[in-house]
């Protein structure tokens, strides 16, 4: 079972696939695998056959004949002539499967996100174990080669940080606010409307799904083990059309960013809206789309830029694993590719003690002593400030002003020191809006 | 000789490495060998050994031992020990070298873009033919994985285009002549200053080096045998800073750009200056940067950006490169990389037939009627304009003005034609300068 492809010969190599799931992105795996099987057959260096596919329900019509469907993911689990498993189901439940595939020694390729961040040091060493690869470019950024980059272009280099726009409802939203002026809400709304957007968009808008992409590709470029957690998780939610007006003011766009780096003891790792300059590609990088901004000791800058999301471009990056993973199989070395991840024991660094420039943003009753008075609190925890502006309408004494600081560089916990100062004074009307900024 | 590697044993299986050339970019791939030794054993699945090094001078200190240097390039090709062949010496000479590696059965990676350009597609077949491979990542656009995205990444993907900036020396001089206000000829200066620019910076800023690069990479895109030419070369030594000026006032950059398209028929292949929209990503890549954006039928947009050249960002290509041609050899699978390129007759259309819109600024006479002549020699050969523009200086009659044009999608012939027309007219000052407007 072991060698099961090359038992059956030399001449005839196949390589037999079985299927987890067939909704969008699997029929368009399948789509892709008979349109271009000549090439991919060329390049693996064998024949790919699809073997199998699991699905809910063999009475709809799929891209596949019905003898090949079945509704018992066992079945394929359990056939000894299928060599690489595809889960694309998606969820928690696929866990189980996935390290029973492993366990029978077939190759697993997924685009199961939520199931590498959760378990992925747990499944690579899984994978490691049983000599064979686990390879999951789609669970990341759709159809951007990030994971590629990450393990192939970046193998003989050090990454000592990543910066990346992850979340594509984030970025919509925050480029529609940005473009037209929108509130978060219509903003939102108008991302729901077009399908971008989940009807709970929680994890999206929250922060929570860029954190848990952070920590796979934090995996691949610092070895650490996902699942541990960030330093710091924050969503676009409480972001104004204000704010992105005080940011254009600067010079900066506001961007949901999250942000990996290497300080040799510890790990950072962040995922919040952020303050970068307008002329960097990531600020332009607008919409549904993803981009990762990596930064090695010999490479220097490399950034790659796609779609995040969508049936073809994460069934093109499901493609371009298989090709892999079979190529392997076919050539009799499977495991070499879940071997050269090297996992460590990272520890991630808490968010105080992280460190920025950054903007704030107060909204206060307009008295005499007030400007003077924030400076204060938090000059007094050594937070300086480098610009300081008052919003441009009128102001009349007992009005509430709008007042943005950007400061020089500080320590979160400082800040957060200052901002706790100032919360007993009668004067903030509402609490101060904080965010980062990065020259990215 | 074939199987060399796999003769001397599994137990400890050896890929034996000859270099030829021990430059900047020798040395570095020699340290990253060294340093990442234990990584790159473990993806290769076998031992990596650099067993002979070609350099012109023995005598010089090098970071391999002086047992290992050799004055003769034959002492490395004929070695039936050596599986693969690194050649960085760079230049026409080593096209000869190049296919005597690969007749002795041995995978080449290389970084010498001239060859790439001039043989490539014959080099290829040449690999194809002995069942070894051909690895080339640093050879275009230095540490951007543009050749690995194409190759892998799009592998079940059809590319509809690929629009780039390929020349860090024409990117710095137009950064510098937008963010300074600089003359082209004080720009390459800076960069001749900084080691940007050669000495003779014919081959760069007259866009035959992008154009090259464009051939490398429309091999891998659209199975373009290099060498046949591309439909257009322009370099920037015309643009003056009122361009930039003038693009600037109509929300564009101007950034010498590569533009491959494949019709179908035909595809066109394409170097020259042109305006692009300031928030694009590409308007944003500034200084010696590179990047190479891909539009993929199933993908979409595909983003690649980095350093484009630079003895380290080459060197990590170069060893990511020798990691796949080296695990092929230790897989007894050699071949597949190089199969997988599928070259085929393409035509490429002559720039008569390309379409876009029209940047086009005249110099003139300001003397009545003159504004109307110029439109209307346009509107005569059926091209539209858009925008017309007059510079903002003040006019007196007589005086010399310039006049700017923006023009809707045309055909290269026709705006060729228009201008012809009005070459005898006495009032044009200098030629036109004709600048084309993409919306990447």
């Amino acid at each position: 079972m072991e060698q099961a492809s090359q038992e059956r010969g030399e001449g005839a190599r196949r390589v037999r696939i079985g299927m987890l799931g067939c909704g969008t992105v699997g029929a368009a795996v399948l789509g892709l695998l008979a349109e271009h099987h000549e090439r991919l057959d060329r390049r693996v260096g064998a024949t790919l056959e699809v073997a199998k596919v699991a699905v809910r329900d063999t009475a709809r019509a799929r891209p596949v004949g019905p003898e090949l469907l079945t509704t018992s993911v066992d079945e394929v689990l359990a056939d000894p002539t299928i060599d690489v498993v595809v889960e694309l189901i998606g969820g928690a439940a696929a866990l189980e499967w996935i390290e029973r595939a492993l366990e029978a020694k077939k190759s697993v390729v997924t685009a199961n996100k939520l199931l590498l961040a959760r378990h992925g040091g747990r499944l690579v060493e899984l994978a490691s174990r049983h000599g064979v690869d686990l390879a999951f470019e789609g669970a990341v950024g759709g159809g951007i080669p990030i994971v590629r980059t990450l393990r192939e272009a970046f193998a003989s280099d050090h990454v000592i940080s990543l910066t990346g726009i992850l979340n594509g409802t984030s970025n919509f939203v925050l480029s529609k606010m940005l473009d037209d002026g929108a509130s978060f809400e219509a903003a939102l709304a108008e991302a729901q409307a077009l399908g971008y957007a989940e009807a709970d968009p929680t994890l999206d808008v929250g922060g929570h799904d860029a954190a848990q992409k952070l920590e796979v590709l934090a995996m691949l470029a610092f070895g650490a083990r996902p699942g541990s957690g960030c330093s710091l998780v924050e969503g676009i939610t409480a972001i104004e059309p204000v704010d992105h007006r005080f940011a254009a003011r600067f010079g900066y766009r506001i961007k949901h960013l999250v942000i990996g780096r290497d300080h040799g003891d510890v790990i950072e790792l962040r995922a919040h809206p952020t303050l970068i300059p307008e002329r960097s590609v990531l600020a332009n990088v607008s919409g549904v789309l993803n981009a990762v901004l990596l930064e090695g000791r010999a490479l220097g800058p490399c950034l790659v830029y796609g779609r995040g999301a969508g049936g073809a471009p994460t069934a093109v990056s499901v493609v371009a694993d298989l090709i892999d993973v079979c190529r392997s199989v076919a050539a009799g070395v499977r495991g070499l590719g879940t071997r050269g991840i090297g996992l460590r024991e990272r520890q991630v660094a808490a968010s105080a003690a992280s460190e920025s420039r950054y903007y704030v943003r107060f909204r206060v009753a307009d008295r005499p002593g007030v400007m003077a008075r924030l400076a204060g609190a938090l000059g007094s925890h050594a937070v300086s400030i480098e610009q300081m502006v008052q919003d441009g309408e009128p102001v009349r004494p007992g009005a509430a002003a709008t007042v943005v600081m950007l400061t020089h560089r500080a320590r979160e916990a400082q800040v957060q020191a200052a901002l706790a100062e100032l919360r007993p004074e009668g004067f903030l009307i509402e609490p101060p809006r904080v965010l980062r900024i990065e020259q990215v």
